[in-house]
C-alpha cells in the first residue's frame, strides 16, 4: 500500500519504519527535514511538504505533538488537503482533542477525504517493537482500508466508536492511570516511612484486588526514587489536559485527574518535567518528608 | 493443633470452619453465642468467654470488627490475656490500628504470650474457598507456629515485618485501591457521558498501562450502576480512616485518600455503605448529570 508518513519524532520515526519494513510504499515528511534522513536510509521517499507527501498515498498517517500541529500538517498551507485524493484516508495517530478531531475530519469530508483517529499507547518502546495499543475511532470502511498499515505498528488495535472515539479512549487511559499512579504513591510513601520492607509489600499485595500493571511495574522507581522513562510527566499532564477540556465541555466532573494535573504542573516548573510520570511520588515524598 | 477462633463473623465463620477441615480441635466464641452454632455443628468445642477459648489452645485466633473490639476480646474482661498460656501465639486476623496493635502485643509479652497481626483481603468469598491473602507482622518463630493454621485460611501469605506490619501493608492495600476505584470511575463516566461504547474502552486499555484487577474486575458495575457486593463502602471506609489515622502518626500526607473517604461518607449518608466499593461511581455520575 502506498502510506504517507507526517511526524518523524521519537514515536512516528520507529513506526514508519516498521510499516516499510512490513513492505509498503512509504513516504515521509517532518518540519525540521534532516529527521526524515534514518527512515529514507531505510529507503523511504521523502517529501518537502505534507501536501506533497499526500499526493498519490492510499493512506496518509499523521503522528505529530498536538492539537495545533495536527490542523497545521492537515489543513496548513501545503497542508495534506491540498494534496490528498478523494478517497484517501487520513489516519492521526496523535494524541489531540476529540472535539478538533471531529472538526479536522469535517473539513476533509468536504473534499471527499477519509479520516479516522487512532492515538497509541505503549511508549517509544512500543513504537520501535510494533508492539502499540491503537485506540480508533472512525467509520468500519475506513478502519478496514488502514488495518494492514496499523498491524506493523501496533499488536493492539481496538475499534472503539465514531470519530473522536479513539481520542476519547485515549483521554480515559490517561484519566485513570493518573490516578492510579497517584494511590500507588501514596501507599508506597506511606509503606516507606513506616520503615517497612516496601517490596514485600507490593508483593504481598499485587495479586489481589490493590494490583495493577502500575503497581507492579512502577512502585520500585518510587520505592528508589528515580524516575528513568517510561513516559514523560510532561506528555502525560499534555494528555490529561485534554481529557480535562474534554471533561469541560461535556460536563463531567473529574477532582482527582484535575489534581494530578496540578501535580504534573509543580514537577514540571521544578525541573522534572523529562522523568517518568511515576516522579509523582516525588511530591508524595516530600510533602511527608521522606529522605 | 489446638485453635481458639474468637469471633464468628462474616469473615471468622468460614475461615474457623476451614481450620476444622484442615483437621485442627478447634474452639469458637462469639459475643453473641448463637453465631458459634453453624461451625458447632461441624465439630467445633464451644466457649463461653474468649478467656475461656484461649485456655489450652496452641494458636489463638481473632477476627472481630474493630480496634475496640479486639482491645475488649484480647485484654478485658475475661479476655484472651487470662486465659492464654505462656509461649501461646495470638494471631488477630482483624482489620485494626497498627499502633494499637502494638500495644496490644506489648501487654500480651508481659504475660509471655506472643502476638503476630494477620489481616486479610479477598472478602467473603476468599474466606469460604479459602483463598484468602493474608499480609503478617510479627517474630518469625512465631509465624511459623501458626503457618499450618493460616494455610488452611489462605492462599497468600506475606510475612512483611515485624508486628503491625500486618495491618501497615493492608492500610497501604486500602490507601491503593481507594484512587484506582475513583480513577476508573472518573473514566467510566467520562466513556458514559461522551456516548461511547464503554465496555470496548475497557477492553481497548485494560491490556496497557491503565490496567488494574479493579478495571477489569468492576468497571462494569460502574457502567450499569448497579454495585453488588463484593466489598462494602463502609467496611473500607473503616479501613481507609485506620489509614489516615496512621498517616497522621507517621506525618505522611494522602489527599486523594482523604478525598475518597469523604466521598464513601456521602454515600453511607445516602444509604449506600452496604454496597460494594465500585458504588463511588455513583458520586461521579451524579455530579456530572449521569442519568
Amino acid at each position: 500500500m502506498k502510506v504517507a508518513f507526517i511526524g518523524m519524532g521519537t514515536m512516528g520515526g520507529p513506526m514508519a519504519l516498521n510499516i516499510l519494513k512490513a513492505g509498503h510504499e512509504v513516504t515521509v515528511h517532518n518540519r525540521t527535514r534532516e529527521r526524515e534522513e534514518p527512515v529514507a536510509k531505510k529507503g523511504a521517499q521523502r517529501a518537502a511538504t505534507p501536501m506533497d507527501a499526500a499526493k498519490n498515498a492510499e493512506v496518509i498517517i499523521t503522528c505529530v505533538s498536538d492539537t495545533p500541529d495536527v490542523e497545521s500538517v492537515i489543513l496548513g498551507t501545503d497542508g495534506v488537503i491540498e494534496g490528498a485524493a478523494a478517497g484517501t484516508v487520513v489516519v492521526d495517530m496523535s494524541t489531540i482533542s476529540p472535539s478538533a478531531t471531529r472538526q479536522i475530519a469535517s473539513q476533509l469530508a468536504e473534499k471527499n477525504v477519509k479520516m479516522i483517529d487512532a492515538p497509541v499507547s505503549g511508549g517509544s518502546e512500543g513504537a520501535i517493537k510494533g508492539t502499540l495499543a491503537i485506540m480508533i475511532g472512525g467509520e468500519v470502511e475506513d478502519v478496514e482500508k488502514a488495518t494492514p498499515v496499523l498491524e506493523a505498528m501496533g499488536k493492539s488495535i481496538s475499534h472503539v466508536g465514531p470519530i473522536g472515539a479513539g481520542q476519547i479512549t485515549k483521554a480515559i487511559n490517561q484519566i485513570v492511570i493518573a490516578a492510579t499512579y497517584w494511590g500507588v504513591a501514596e501507599g508506597i510513601s506511606l509503606g516507606l516511612k513506616a520503615g517497612l520492607d516496601v517490596e514485600k509489600v507490593v508483593q504481598a499485595i499485587e495479586g489481589g484486588a490493590a494490583g495493577s500493571w502500575i503497581l507492579s511495574n512502577r512502585s520500585n522507581n518510587m520505592i528508589k526514587n528515580d524516575y528513568p522513562l517510561g513516559f514523560r510527566v510532561r506528555l502525560h499532564r499534555k494528555d490529561l489536559n485534554i481529557a480535562l477540556n474534554l471533561a469541560r465541555e461535556l460536563g463531567v466532573m473529574l477532582p482527582v485527574s484535575a489534581f494530578v494535573e496540578q501535580a504534573e504542573t509543580s514537577l514540571m516548573s521544578r525541573g522534572y518535567g523529562d522523568e517518568d510520570v511515576s516522579a509523582m511520588a516525588r511530591l508524595v515524598r516530600e510533602q511527608s518528608n521522606i529522605a
